[in-house]
């Protein structure tokens, strides 16, 4: 079973106006159910759709989520809170229902992510975690998913472990890119956590720590027969790659064959032609041409269509950081409370009310055609996408592999219209009549009454 | 005594080639002390210094790292090791040497930030987690401390939590951001951590959550009298303010304040103006106004300069992740192996070698004048910025309070010249003479030798 024990949250890693605001929801009996949307106000400006992940971390984490006696200690220490509160929370454990996407699920603008019902402070105490989580493995995803489209076949590995913002985020990234299409990481801890590939080549430090490159080479080979790239750029690339050669070749004569050579400076679609040569030379056209360093969609894609002889990518830190669009508009939005529909009027910033649905029809061809953003109860043509993971404190579904989750997001970019995976049109959810109706009355109602 | 408790890092979020390089060094007995240098290749285009942080974190988990047993059998699992190397591995703990710059120090590029000397496989498995902290605490430091000089000593406050890169990063997106001068985050689990001011205010859902405004404002302020800033853009600004002036009129009358009002949305520059307005003429001059909602230092200078009456500032996601310098052009290189200078020679990616200290000069006004690039045994003019602060598992100094870096962080950037304050020059060090030979040696030996 998935697990995400390398989080053990605290529930104290909350925005302190969580608590203060649950705590006159406590005193005032405002225990009502109440249902929080979380969506994507707008598209990041380079993304035309999003990919879902951080799910199952996030499930895990509201499983597990509680305050410990030294956490309700420094609450105290605060002279903030009513003991009546501070009680109320060391009994705190998340007992709502959780709605979301199957990780995996392409979205757009407008659309629900996750929909949490459960008493209002519960709701509320869990905002934060909530947006985090979806945040930065939705963002990740995205990104690494845009960077498998542009290598067109070729492998992309997690190189993004020391640039990750923070450690965990490491862990996050590693999980969310090979849900987009990765095929290995480089960071072991995540290989441990989540049974992924790890994979690796070597450091310009390990080249430099020797009197020679070539002895380099043979001593590493030599221990890893199997598992060898080396990397041929320290000193210089095309010398580089004739020792490598010259080592390769010493291993095929006794039957054992190097996977690779690492270009990680330069002018990599140049350097990769003229080592493709010298292996192919030396007959060693079995020896792929690995290529790292600053890697993202864009530069992937100049790399692919130069015809450039490289077989796969090591991408690190704009993938890692999602660095171009490194946090989503991401909102935890009161939708309804105590069986009515809530909403604010802010300018500029729509939240639709009531539980949500989004239905999405397909085209004959198989092809994404539109989705219909609509109140959770209708009954609309299409396939709904959301569906209920979490319910008091149940899971109502084994946690799916990552294998699995992987295999859905391939299948659903796979069946966005080719301008949406291009970039070319970013789609947006149409509104059934009884979401559009139900927001025009709530926003009157609201201008009358509050 | 600072604690980096809540990073329990395990030794095995780590780089796969970290390990199959270190079962290399560990058979062939390449156990002699290496450096490893972190430096910054050149700032990011939108960055005219940096601010160094994330030192005590890196020294915490430095002293904590270790393999566990159960990290051990994922890895004999992996069929790759020797079990020479798992025993090795077993009795891990790193022992070396640490150099660096105090936290809170101004930097450039190609300065040194962290020199490591240790045994080669130990220098060489750490690299992973010191680039990770150093990277994430010192781009937000960065990025906090251009919004604190955007905001002219009006207080701006950490409200990143939600949209950090996962939950660690909220952390220390917290402590960054307290170090280069805010004065108090949202954050409660870093409030207890590093022992912050924590605050907060209200959300929208807490305003919706009444069916009425006024009842809701009326409410909290009754449960925290001392601690009040209501949040008036739930749905229409200057109606929000009238209803905010009522209750801490009322308040007033029984000798209770509240603290401010908070804007999140619309022209905030001419809502602050109106909202200013509503506030004096009910005799409510001492009432502050906060702002939040997608600010970095270009619209807090804006806000600023606009002469709005703006008494406060909630910065979150565009700090909480630097966004638009999400990463640093990091590095960790080997520098000197054996006794001996180490470099390589890729294109575009020089590195100096040799262990190194930086001399900084500053003219007769107290500003930074010129930094001083040179090896560390130089004697040279200026003060020497980086020093020991661990040796054979000790640390040598009792860990600074974070108001002590954060003090040092505030004169660092008060000794920036002006020009560079302003971001319109980026300074860049003078390499000494000796360093240039060693460099031109090096690379010279390089050249013929390997």
């Amino acid at each position: 079973m998935f697990t995400a024990k390398w989080l053990t949250p605290s529930a104290l890693l909350t925005d302190l106006y969580e608590l203060t605001m649950s705590q006159v929801y406590v005193e005032r009996g405002m225990l009502a159910p109440a249902t929080f949307s979380l969506f994507v106000r707008k598209l990041p400006r380079q993304r035309s759709f999003l990919l879902f992940a951080g799910l199952w971390p996030l499930l895990e984490a509201l499983r597990e989520l509680r305050f410990s006696e030294d956490d309700l200690a420094y609450l105290e220490s605060l002279k903030l809170f009513k003991p009546t509160f501070l009680d109320y929370l060391k009994d705190f454990r998340f007992s709502g229902e959780v709605w979301a996407l199957p990780e995996g699920t392409v979205f757009f603008e407008n659309e629900p992510v996750v929909e949490i019902t459960a008493p209002l402070p519960e709701a509320q105490i869990v905002e934060t975690l909530v947006i985090n989580l979806v945040n930065i493995e939705t963002a990740i995803a995205t990104k690494a998913a845009l960077c498998v489209l542009a290598a067109q076949g070729r492998p992309c590995v997690d190189f993004g472990a020391r640039r990750t913002q923070g450690l965990e985020a490491s862990l996050h990234a590693a999980r969310a890119s090979y849900i987009a299409g990765f095929t290995a990481t480089s960071n072991v801890l995540a290989g441990k956590l989540f049974g992924l590939p790890v994979t690796g080549t070597m450091a310009h430090s390990y080249v430099e720590s020797f009197d020679r490159e070539e002895e380099a080479f043979r001593v590493f080979a030599e221990n890893f027969p199997e598992n060898t790239v080396f990397l041929i750029d320290t000193y210089d690339t095309l010398e580089g790659a004739r020792r490598a050669a010259r080592v390769a070749l010493k291993l095929k004569e006794k039957g054992l064959s190097v996977r690779g050579v690492r270009l990680d400076s330069g002018d990599v679609i140049e350097l990769s032609r003229k080592v493709r040569r010298v292996l192919d030379e030396a007959g060693l056209s079995e020896v792929k041409i690995f290529v790292s360093g600053g890697l993202d969609e864009k530069r992937i894609a100049e790399i692919v269509s130069s015809g450039a002889p490289v077989d796969a990518f090591g991408v690190g830190t704009k993938m890692g950081v999602s660095a171009d669009a490194p946090y989503l508009d991401l909102a935890y939005k009161l939708v309804e409370y105590d069986g009515r529909p809530r909403m604010k009027l802010s300018e500029g910033k729509i939240t639709y009310p009531g539980r949500k649905q989004v239905f999405r029809r397909y085209a004959d061809s198989g092809l994404m055609e539109e989705d219909l953003l609509a109140l959770r109860e209708e009954d609309l043509p299409g396939k709904p996408l959301l569906k209920c993971f979490m319910r008091e404190r149940n899971l109502l579904e084994t946690p799916p592999s990552l294998s699995t989750i992987r295999r859905r997001a391939a299948e659903e970019i796979a069946r966005l219209p080719k301008e949406v995976r291009k970039g070319k049109r970013v789609p947006s959810p149409r509104v059934s009549e009884a979401l559009a109706r139900l927001y025009q009355e709530t926003a009157e109602g609201l201008r009358k009454e509050i």
